[in-house]
């Protein structure tokens, strides 16, 4: 099956193992006009890599993109852009032993169940680097987006338990878990230093808020945008859990508490309240897009498990090698990203919506 | 945008208004052979159909289902099969006055943004009664599952914060909230009685089973089962939040605990725990697909409520007319059709992954 | 697989058999705002209806239209149209005996080869009853386009090896072949007569010109204008060959004749002559397109024919029943159609071409 | 929109310009466990590659391949696999001229009609080198056919009207034209020289046979194989016309001379003739597939012709460069590859088709 391509008008195609000569992606259907450079492509990658502080793998991975097509002259011609990384610091010897057996957690079983065989080395398809291609499209989405008002930020909401109370934006970038507040974010180091020394790794949770939105993304019925804004997020490898607006929480609340009032505001209709998160019946209904993310512990840990290898044999392992101890940090990037494509693409498709808006085009 | 298909092979297309001649899906992509009555529909309609008890709108829908193609002599042809419910019951009068404003918690704005015009009567195409179509596909598509062994099982886990603690089948369809506690339902009916009179409306949670399910069902980057499950989960009108297996419980979680170790069980390969909910990867592992969705309370209630017309001007409504106090109960149907649909659609597409099956397909 | 939908974003799923309740069409995508009336589309059956004259079958078949959803208070609204012929004329009995043997040049053999029977009832799914449908779905489009000053005209250009040497667009709904040509007419009125005589049946080649077409619609690549019309006409069943401007002509070409040399005209640019029929490297010119479809002889025929039955025994068979000795006059309103649908689907994907029509949508 | 991908399971996106940094494509949904090697690419590229006799363009390009995903240990996983071949003998100074106007009988309007700008370089999107993409990705669609004894062979049935009215297969690469006459490739040899000293090109008619086909494959409507080859063939550049079987030859013929008559062979049920071309209601009976594509001669000629720049003047221009006088030896080859590609792909599509299989694949 062709499961490698996400979006109807603005689409990528994502293609690359861990440890193959290679990562990339192919966007394609992105409009004509749009000023592009490698720096902003690269800008993105460089909050994805590893490496970055000692709560993230201290594998160093360059992650150096290439754009090989459709940008002539620094603007995006309407063609394919494809867009290369190269694989530059495969260290298959970490990960010969994990050949023979299934990682708890992992899609190694899955693998050999589904297609008979596996590439064992690094994770195969279902290594973390295959989101590289998804941050690169991302970044192209959030150009196109930028340009018309549209703001993406994703942040840790919560981390192993410890909730982010405070919401500053300038903290995101200042400390090594993307927290918007510094005080949570001090719990968390103290947190994470613990369950490093047990071996073990901790889950979290990344809320993304998207703001300038226009009215009138997605459809009525299966192409809600928050359907597929549900989609995009459950794609991403370690997700569990998805939400918006209030999510969960309404299933305590009452219709009187969570209906969002319409009002007035400088002429324009808003709410007072947001709970609904953006979207009223899957559309966009012109307030911020809030979003919620669960991410589950990194499956890779040091400290003794048990499982079963391919010749059926039960067997306790230790897996080595380089990981992260917690992902949500470097998620909150490939989360942004797939928010910014799937906005990107519900942005284009709603166009056609309207025949004034046909005829606006078409006609002198 | 063509927003009302859902599938890749197993497709369905809804179409229909809740106050036009009638609502209805065609289902593309079913395997011909699969014996099929018009009772194997009309069951699952009618378990969805309102009217059933006080708790669920007074409104008296037939909602009796036609076969218009695609069966020949009791079995399907493997061409579309068209399914269509006549509308019975319209009282457009009910319905009239909502044309001038925006109802909290609806789609009306928002159609009106998109649109520039809309359906007012009985919420057009956002109308509850647009899940009638899916249920019909739904019901082919369990067809088709448990002719394979796998068995869907939805029910409500928690209303209005009163949770299902212990999970006992028999009682699912025994008490008016579809749970599978009895004592819980004694709750909840106090706690609904209480907000009937309050005129206020409340939600809840949907939990969904699937079991015997097949490994290798799903793909390993965005057609992921779990992040098709997503996506028709949040199509449904009132779902605000998604969650698998241990769900945003992850977040509190360490890899130690979170991870599901691998064992040996009658010569299978098994997983001790199921954590993750029956999807590794993306890929379904064989353990049974634990999902659960977040369903808001009803928006459409009889206290006062502020609001905007379309002239711009805030008003206060009050909404009149027949209208479930929680939609929980009978949006258990809804969530077992779609995870019906999506996992029959995985099913179908899975059968290709494989050179070995293909050429035992096609060599003699 | 999902087979019975075609276009992207206008994009219409059909559904029937000829012997079953009825044929449809789900139209989903249409933009909304455009009016539409019953009549719209019931005047384009009414030329696909056979029973016209005595050039075509004498069953007599009412099809008439209901419109099911999608339009309101006279307009569309954005959201699918349902469309729905009741069968009213099947005479089962006449189809009881081809159940047992595959006809020449039908899909019986195939039918059973796929699915493993087939509804041997009137052609099941493989009847010219299914192109109903497609004629509705392009009532709607050719609505679409008329707005937009695109007007199409398919007419029979050649029949029996008898040439329409003229154009007179009066002279096509003015004869049974709908000839633009009224001596040609006369001509095959007498070929015609010949081969009714003979228990034979012919065919011939449709013509369609579409004027008032925008430059800029199809893609680069893969959904070039021509392609996606090579498809559409391809899928009307009785269609053996294509060709686009000169066509086949080209390949004794040379391309200082072949090229079409750009001038001015008015102050726009236009080309002195019309060899590529309107489409330059997948993308229109913005001069008239000019497509031809050849269509072959009806195969059911009254005389002798050999074939086998289901049980491997080769036979001698006489098809009874009611069928058109040629099919080009009635399939031109077919191809119009097809015509219709695609050029409105590629009409709304090039609306996201370029960042400037993109802005021009979105900011203030 | 995103027009670059083809094939809905086994799907191709390519990308690239002419003289940008490379050429490339992305094939997704390729079953896993399909022996494949770079040499298996490679072969195909050679056969494609210009400068091979002095009747293609003297440019050199190497087109080496690589292959950087989806193979593992000499196997496809199941996963996309990603080919890429770098651009090495761009010479951008023969292309600025052309940067100004508009050439006849090439995209260049209509591209800059559409995204308001062009890469002018070599033709940029609409480059013949595109068709690299597509012919890496035949090769691997080929392979897998080939596995389970489906074959593909193209060859030019007709050049400049000289027509191969012998079918020698072994002469196909023996002559600069892959004709499988040699006497004709004599008469097309002096045709081409005196074209090319008059500095003009001609254009020709490639056919292609597909034996070993199994029957049930394409499906009954809008998915018919033959509307896919019809789509396929079309989206190559240069092709003008499209036939099946008899093709435009149907419009004289009667239905008596152009049913194929079944009969039975070696207790198989075969047909007695092949008008049809391999295909009956869209389903493939199992015949050889026969097709033939109508080639437009080059457009870029040397001899003067007339148009328009981007100022509006009309100007007479005299394209410089190394152009193909005929490009109908090399489309052999990319023919090819697109049937392959949709024959794959409807060949993974028909596993679905009924339930008996469905049960087969799952159940012990």
């Amino acid at each position: 099956m062709s499961g490698s391509s996400f979006g109807t008008i603005f689409r990528m195609t994502t293609w690359g193992e861990s440890h193959g000569p290679g990562i990339g992606v192919v966007v394609d259907g992105c409009p004509a006009g749009l000023p592009l450079t490698k720096e902003d492509i690269q800008q993105q990658l460089n909050r994805r890599r590893p490496g970055q502080n000692r709560f993230t793998t201290a594998r160093q991975e360059g992650d150096e993109v290439e754009i090989l097509s459709g940008v002539f002259e620094g603007k995006t011609t309407g063609t394919p852009i494809s867009m290369e990384v190269h694989n530059t610091n495969q260290r298959s010897k970490d990960y010969s032993e994990i050949a023979s057996y299934y990682r708890p957690g992992h899609a190694d079983y899955t693998f050999d169940a589904k297609y008979g065989f596996r590439d064992y080395t690094g994770g195969g398809r279902s290594s973390a680097r295959e989101t590289i291609g998804r941050v690169a499209a991302g970044a192209i989405a959030m150009k196109l987006l930028s340009s018309l008002g549209i703001e993406i930020t994703g942040y840790a909401k919560e981390i192993g338990g410890i909730i982010a109370e405070n919401f500053d934006k300038t903290q995101i970038e200042q400390n090594p878990f993307r927290m918007p507040d510094a005080a949570a974010a001090t719990k968390v180091e103290a947190y994470l230093q613990q369950k490093i020394a047990e071996q073990d790794s901790v889950g979290g949770i990344i809320e993304c808020v998207v703001t300038g939105m226009p009215s009138g993304l997605g459809d009525p019925v299966f192409e809600k945008l928050d359907a597929n804004l549900a989609k995009a997020m459950f794609s991403i490898g370690a997700v569990k859990g998805f939400e918006i607006g209030d999510g969960f929480a309404v299933a305590k609340a009452c219709g009187s508490t969570n209906n969002d009032a319409f009002c007035m505001k400088d002429g324009q209709i808003v709410k007072k309240t947001n709970h609904a998160g953006g979207i009223l019946g899957g559309i966009s209904d012109g307030s911020p897009i809030i979003l919620r993310a669960a991410i589950k512990p990194t499956p890779s840990i040091a400290s003794t498990q048990q499982t079963v290898n391919r010749f059926g044999e039960e067997i306790d392992i230790h897996i080595k090698g380089r990981h992260d101890p917690i992902i949500v940090p470097r998620a909150v990037v490939v989360v942004e990203a797939m928010a910014a494509v799937t906005i990107a693409d519900a942005l284009l498709m709603n166009m056609t919506s309207r025949l004034d808006s046909v005829q606006n085009f078409y006609l002198p």
